[in-house]
């Protein structure tokens, strides 16, 4: 074998980028779990009809088939693209063993064969939140999945030195709630061209509502000044208010949003922003929907977005609505590690090396490392029997802080060397511990 | 959709038995790096010329495409079946930028498309420890390896209740040097035969290695003497050199060996036998060799296995010896969570229901459950207004064991109950705490 060339789109990561990734999807986790989300995997392949979109298989699907399948016989399984479509297929399949609501968390890699480009990956890791109920879901639910997926993104910036985020919401509901009070029937053609605000500009999308929705001028000037109004507390409801127009779809719409925006704004200050321009996928949302940016990476695009869906799992008799956000742990992470901007303090867990200056002293060694790690000190023996430098320079190679000394019968009293500061004192494995900034290794920012 | 149906050989978990495979995967991981070793994910596929095995693609390997390939055209890619092969491409792959000896774990899915049958699956969970050294890797990570699998494994039957484990270790040099000694110059042919002895038994194996081998009657006698041969500490070397054979290769074989037993006795006793008779994949494995059996589910197979390899990986300048264990985590653990031999103390991580008993007492519910979030106590804030009787008893379906009544203006003052043993105390969200044993669900094994 010569030496194998990467797969363009599979990001690996290197050891020490993987000691970040771990400190990642630990805080993720632990933040679930404080708001009581319960972990669920589920199996990477789905039938290929099941991964349909919009009755068409999506052409980026990988197809999974054995090697030794039928020649010419067709392929039935593929890798699930993302989290939620084989959630939903577990809610009905599982449903007699779940206690609903739901909540549940699931960290998982997903697959796409898309052309690979900056920030678009083939294999990625989703970590997603969602909770659904049998026949209605309440509104605050609407309110508390930003609110999780803001503490896990506030929880990786304070703890972890990634960048802080903004999450833009909206709600279908006030949109739509807001063109039928104008008197348009076609709300979701609407929709659909406001939706190019980002790209086209207000002037573009007001002429295409008239030409090809074929809405008043003034309606398309309300629509697009709709669209125009964003805010980061409820002062957007005044707004939108004073534009008009009236409906008691806009209404509830107006007030779910607000109530998501004071929450947040409370619970997680300067994190969220009522953005009425955001529509994200409407054909599949049919409520609050959820986007995010990592503050000074917003090229990098959405890191977190989600919404209600009412429609997200039926077996034919119950319908099961959720509402879930999804964060791309891949997406969000990779561009900051290949800019260096986050960086473990070594790429081992090791805390402590037992240096060996003979071989027969590695009974002893191996001793020693027992004692340290019985009480939860990551540790290694040296690989090889050798002189203190060369056991230090070991050490130093992976950013381990100690080598200790002096462990077996010839080898003299016990004593342990922090090789950064050189300090080297008398030890007992039994008692001896790193300070607790010593333990792991840390994820520091580096800039 | 109807309801979907599972899908043979891709078992998945409930919510409660996640928990328990959560805590396995947690302790594997902790002890895994109490040894130093470091956390490697590669990506799901591989170049299906890099998955093939001596020459020709394994017929079980899942082949991967997209779904907009072009028709006809052959696949390039194809899903890991093991931890093994990815490892070495990465090492390979990633040379440059690692530490030598490189001491990795990685814990991740797999996939191969065998007939499902009992014990088998098509995608599960491997947890593989091993190191790798340019060159040479010196004999003593021989002894290391087993030593950290079986740390692993006692983790396990003491921290979580699994049965514990007996592991049987044989060393390829041991049995080719016996054999080279009594005169038989086609070792590998006598290993094969060997092989057989559980199926067929020492009678018919002594008659193939005369018949097929072309050894004499007193040659295959010896062999299968050898074989016959284990022993819970080193006097098993007694016991081969009673036969009566000398060999520099048998006696580095047995010194090995001897010194595998011995040290895992004194680490980890009672777990670990040198069983003669052992022989696992020999055409790869070229030194120790290791299996492991789960006392009283002995017909579940081999649960950790693997062994000392010389030429794992080579770029065609270096090659790098490696030595290795592989914990066959679903093979492990679906059969005792099916039998109900291990289950979680609950489904959901949270510890605590913040009642509410109207609706316009949920932001002071939100406020109780952010201040014991804080302080890390996972809390849920109830679904629904409702009477006490019904929060309670959604805490009950999902073994919660606390409930928080009074937040809000109007709820009274703030007391929490456990519901299982019905005491109620005035409580302050700022400073009370659950007794540790509830803070996160245990896995407690039921008999």
């Amino acid at each position: 074998m010569s030496r194998p060339r990467a797969l363009s789109g599979f990001p690996e990561l290197t050891p020490e980028q993987r000691v970040v990734e771990q400190q990642v999807l630990d805080r993720l986790r632990e933040v679930f779990e404080l708001y009581g989300f319960a972990s669920v995997e589920t199996r990477a392949v789905e039938p290929l009809d099941t991964l349909a979109k919009q009755g068409e298989i999506d052409k980026e699907v990988y197809a999974v088939q054995r090697v030794a399948a039928e020649p010419g016989s067709p392929a039935e399984l593929g890798l699930h693209f993302d989290l939620t479509v084989p959630f939903a297929r577990y809610v009905l399949e599982h449903a007699h063993q779940l206690a609903f609501p739901f909540r549940r968390y699931q960290i998982q890699k997903v697959w796409r064969g898309e052309r690979p480009q900056e920030g678009r990956y083939r294999e990625f890791t989703q970590a997603d939140v969602d909770i659904v109920n049998p026949g209605a879901l309440p509104a605050h639910f609407d309110v508390e999945l930003p609110l999780v997926t803001l503490a896990a993104l506030e929880r990786l910036h304070v703890d972890l030195g990634l960048p802080p985020v903004l999450m833009r919401v909206n709600n279908r509901m006030l949109a739509q709630g807001f063109y039928r009070g104008l008197g348009i029937e076609d709300t979701v053609a609407v929709l659909r061209q406001v939706d190019k605000l980002d790209k086209i500009g207000p002037d573009k999308v007001a002429d295409l509502l008239v030409s090809d929705v074929g809405v008043t001028p003034a309606q398309a000037q309300a629509c697009v000044r709709l669209a125009s109004i964003s805010s980061a507390d409820a002062s957007f409801v005044d707004a939108v208010q004073a534009l008009g127009v009236t409906d008691p779809m806009l209404d509830e719409g107006l007030a779910l949003l607000a109530d998501v925006v004071r929450t947040a704004s409370e619970h997680v200050p300067g994190r969220i922003v009522a953005d009425l321009k955001i529509a994200r996928g409407l054909d599949y949302y049919t409520g609050t929907v959820y986007e995010t940016e990592l503050v000074g990476y917003e090229r990098t695009g959405s890191i977190s977005s989600g919404g209600r869906y009412d429609s997200l799992a039926s077996d034919g008799k119950t319908t099961y609505p959720g509402v879930g956000l999804s964060i791309g742990v891949t997406r969000l992470l990779v561009p900051l590690l290949g800019a260096g901007v986050l960086r473990a303090t070594r790429s081992v867990p090791t805390a402590v090396v037992v240096a060996v200056t003979s071989e027969d002293q590695r009974p002893a060694a191996n001793t020693v490392a027992a004692r340290l790690r019985a009480r939860g000190i990551p540790t290694e023996v040296a690989p090889e029997a050798a002189k203190f430098g060369r056991q230090i320079r070991y050490a130093d190679r992976r950013g381990i802080p100690y080598v200790w000394f002096g462990a077996g019968p010839d080898g003299g009293a016990d004593e342990v060397k922090d090789i950064r500061s050189g300090d080297q004192v008398p030890a007992d494995a039994a008692t001896w511990e790193p300070p607790a900034e010593d333990l792991h290794p840390r994820v520091v920012r580096s800039e």
